[in-house]
């Protein structure tokens, strides 16, 4: 069985609404490691099992399926809140774990040219694998112009924040053109203000629509996100570089938060 | 006929999409007074007259027809974009003219509680006219405390920024519900930046969306309001504190400049 | 506290892609009077209380609020997946308590022209109260014809089928206009099939969009039904033609069943 | 350059309202081979040309390009307009050109399952070579119990109707789940009346969604397919059967007409 890294409260009025992953309260969905602990542990507590987990079929293996809890449901929505028309074209906003599974989820949506900005080769490289058609390098060039002179001067139709910086929040409000959509999935966790520019968003009359989200969760999501994998569509297993025994599971802790060895995912084996 | 003040071009990839009022440029729709002189000629050249042109119904005066081509584009979009479901309750900032037709927007998409902020009395007073259930007087509390207290602490559906000022910018955010919408419609004039308060935004996980919008024009859009003109849903004429005749047409830019004499909206009469 | 007619299982995959009143299976969020006893009882259970009831506000009449349960609710949804744009044009088939709320519904949503279709005087002048501003009686001319006409020969925007019959199903599919969209709300009882004209539907192609739906239930959607009347938007009291104690329920349902003395609403007073 | 085979009035009211091809009247964005001649001829005229053709990239040879103009367009509109939710669940009635072309739209818009109703061997194992997870016979088997079954008894999220007939049409709607949607792209030449199976139609209350759609045409739609195919999301002319020189095109419509010789597209070369 799958349990999602978010699990809400269905009956909730946030929930009706549309919008389980804010049920209780903003972001009150996100129980595990916030509110509740333990998925580590031999057994734990999920609220509302039977809506909150789903089957994992027979066909995807327990590593390749770990990955719908977040990096996939996060990486998707991304996407899917950026309303990309097919043959669209899209900026997404560095290309760590989360960032290279919005430009999967892309992809899966149909973009067009689909532009993926990040520096470190090895995060750049895994872009093109996972479908980044360019690769704009920050250390090297001036991201917003490059980006425009891809676009032919326009901006993209969908730019997706997947960092939670504030210069590539407003960067990715530069690169959408009028009428576009700003996707943030990045957990912006500085200072007091994020900074809309106020020029290139149009004197706020642009029709550039900023949308934010938190990771969905539900048994439903993760039953189509385990029919992804289940049909090959995409391999996620790409990002593992490091793979410990649940012995060892300080070591994996260290290495996510230090960001030691060119770490994307390290996976815990029981 | 009645001309709006956004003349698009409709053909434009733009408008194409949906968002005609950015055909050209961002912004691009808007012509007249920005890169196309003379709506107070006796001729004027409207660009694609038979798609910027409607047929004002013979029982709707002259006097009432005009509010169309601004006001009640501009100040129903900022309802529309709210998404305000049947029985949501919807802030309102600023009861100008533009505001107050947003009131009326609220009304119209049927808003369950409708929240007027605003400190004038005479558009307080207009506000309850047009539909405003609950006046919130800035000057007098603090705005987003008494807007949480009024929803039992959960915050709007939906809040509109009618003004076109970084601090209710700030407020409306404050405002909304996770999942909610804020709607900008204020012209933003100041300023490198527009400011998102990064905690009450949900530090970009909160799906609250913002979203801007430029008066839709055409003749489609024209004809509507004009057939909710004709079945007599508002009358806008109640915003005309001034009228002149049009020899005087320099006085009654004045007191708008200046906001004189109490002048919500002057007509002039040729 | 006021419960919804219908009462959905909010953890359900089908609540989760928000179909709330399909949990379960088709149709499965309606449990009372279908699968569950004994609303009338002294105490009956409601599945997931907190999630399926509402609080009725202090200034609303228990006789007032009753009509959120399934009148308001369901004729409401007729408007609102009918995608009325502001100043569009609706028409509605049949003005029983669930087409006169369509009509309510049509005008909260901001329609510009609202037809009614009705034969029935009584009917008739009430949808005039409740905002049609025009009345189509088909035992007096050709229905499709009538409205045709009133639309400028192209249709309406919005046609709700609120009577459950073949031949307004196909009326409302003739008199919309291509890109608009068909809302059924009427229970379809007799035949193996409803039957779309293929000549008006435009061979499959003219963009004209056929939705259904059932009552949408819950706490959220209750409570906002209450704040519409706690705002006085709306008088569904109207409606009530005849009052009786509990002691002659049965006459009650038989007056319903049989359309006697005139009946649109009957309460039962406790 | 590229033009489409529908070439909207993109002033029109229809077109304003989103739905370009439906401008001037149901279905009047259908010019060429309705109400223009020529597109065969060495020069022919275009309605709005710049509105209606797009530049065809440098990479994008003419013989793909030229799939753009009505498969990929109104193929894809039938996977868009069917709402398929990432890891959803598709069933494709047909798979001729247009659906060959919905089974990639639906891949290319995520889809989980995906399965394909033929009959024919080619066409099926082109299906499968352009996304299709299983194929259903019906020559074979029961289509509407087996998707049924492959759906663990629920149904699909989307179903396409991509032929045209009425029994099709009714296997649609069955196979449909509660709150689906049914995206019809065939052209229905046949009878009076299109059938709705009532009861598996949720006697009108099951939220299943019929869409229907004519191809968008247009520069934008134009580019944006013409940049699907300069990123090769697919390569379309795996369905050019047969290539003839212009001087042998009525051989082409012949074979076209009677479906000789296993045609799936002729191409003709000028």
């Amino acid at each position: 069985m799958l349990v999602g890294a978010i699990t809400p409260d269905w009956g909730d009025p946030a929930s009706q609404a549309g919008h389980s992953s804010q049920s209780g309260a903003p972001l009150g969905g996100w129980k595990f490691s916030n509110s509740k602990d333990g998925v580590f542990a031999e057994y734990f507590h999920v609220n509302e099992a039977d809506a909150n987990m789903a089957v994992i079929p027979a066909s995807v293996p327990d590593e390749v399926a770990v990955y719908c809890a977040d990096m996939l449901s996060t990486g998707f929505m991304g996407a899917e809140y950026g309303d990309i028309p097919i043959g669209g074209t899209v900026a997404v906003f560095a290309q760590g774990p989360l960032g290279l599974m919005v430009t999967v989820g892309a992809k899966l949506r149909g973009a067009g040219l689909i532009i993926g900005v990040e520096s470190v080769p090895r995060r750049q490289e895994l872009a093109r694998t996972y479908g980044a058609d360019v690769i704009v390098d920050f250390t090297k060039e001036d991201v917003v112009q490059r980006i425009l002179d891809l676009t032919g001067g326009e901006g993209v139709d969908t730019a997706v924040e997947a960092l939670g910086a504030d210069i590539t929040f407003q960067q990715a409000i530069k690169v959408t053109k009028a009428g576009g959509t700003i996707s943030n999935i990045g957990y912006h966790g500085d200072g007091d203000f994020v900074h809309i520019p106020r020029i290139e968003w149009g004197v706020g009359m642009a029709e550039k629509t900023i949308k934010t989200g938190l990771c969905p969760g539900g048994r439903l999501r993760m039953s189509r996100l385990l029919c992804v994998l289940e049909m090959k569509r995409v391999d996620p297993t790409l990002m593992t570089t490091h793979t410990f025994p649940f012995a060892e599971i300080d070591r994996a802790f260290e290495i996510m938060d230090k960001k030691l060895d060119g770490v994307l995912k390290p996976l815990i084996v029981f």
